[in-house]
């Protein structure tokens, strides 16, 4: 591949992990996901910052994606420095210090039948 | 972090409030939200146009969004100068004096299940 | 406004019309929708392409959005040169004389609870 | 048309097919799709190259395009050289050498009534 794909800043402006779920955990509980395609050939080192309504941002939470890797990143699961709370807004920044490529996910299982939103980031320039 | 991420000048050409819903309000009621991330050291004032299939545009509606915070307003909630009507075709354009990351999210409920859609909006260059 | 917000040339790659719906009509039937923004303060005359898997490309469909105005189409309407078939994959290329905004919509019933899809277009720069 | 709409380089970060369904298969089968628009006067030739989470990146998965056509592309339908594992996350890079649009959607009928999603694919400039 000529160079890398992708940018090193990306946003996702909606955050909001649903409170409680239907059906079999944990492929059909209620979760939000940033996926990163790290296309290059060195892995990338990234720091995830979160942002609230009403106190500071929390961060950066560490994540490593191998050279030509995918890494599917539920928000559910980040705990260090400290869990994101349920039924909360909140926003988030990526930064790598190589190019990435970052789609943002959520599966909604309040409800009997899932509902499910997606969109690529917004990458920086 | 580096500059503030994002852009001054952003627009949603869907909107559409759904008229009813189903599941416990107000979580679960039918309604649609623009997110708003501030990630810059500045106080973002914000101003909200809403444009109509019919009439002249409506606004600015006024949102202030401190710094290195986001907030997620439903279009529901927003009042003055006048509430969005319901079933209703519409449209924005969000605009703010620093740099924000504007992302546009549905939730419809008025069948038994609910259904989201979400995009990153359009960024004005 | 400084200038208008978007641009003149817009893509939809995804492109499908439910066959059938559950729920009443017109509002929950399953349908496909480009939404325009036209902030500007000129009337938009805008052309319509659509494309197949195995036939040459279908239009220009006229559309016009005055200034200031949005208007949500309904792939699903158009008629003239010819409607769009049901169940079968296509795309579209959407331009202006002016900038606008394009967002794509789908609600799809085909079973008893509606679900939803929506992106900003891609827009040519 | 002026000059062809789109890019060379694409890539999808989020890449999930649902390994159940419910419903009448093939449309209401839980699926992947990437749609690709060739608005130009050339046949697309496309490699796609799917990246995993724990092994080196397979491809590329031929796909051609003609003129002036849209082809909308099950990843479950690929096979050659492999197949795509169901629920597995993976990613995507789909390179042309013709402009092209794409688009990625989702149908997931795991449970009673389907969810959809969707966005444009990220561009490489």
């Amino acid at each position: 591949m000529s160079e890398p794909i992708g940018k090193t800043r990306w946003a996702i402006a909606e955050g909001y992990i649903p409170g409680y779920s239907h059906g079999k955990a944990p492929e059909l509980s209620s979760h939000e996901t940033f996926c990163i395609l790290n296309a290059s050939d060195r892995a990338a080192q990234i720091g995830v910052t979160i942002y609230y309504t009403d106190r500071e941002p929390v961060g950066p939470y560490r994540v490593t994606v191998p050279a030509r890797r995918t890494r599917h990143v539920r928000f559910n699961d980040l705990s260090d420095p400290q869990p994101i709370p349920r039924d909360t807004p909140y926003a988030s920044v990526i930064e790598s210090d190589v190019p990435i490529v970052v789609q943002h996910t959520r599966l909604d299982s309040r409800q009997a039948d899932l509902a499910l939103l997606s969109t690529v980031a917004y990458a920086a320039e």
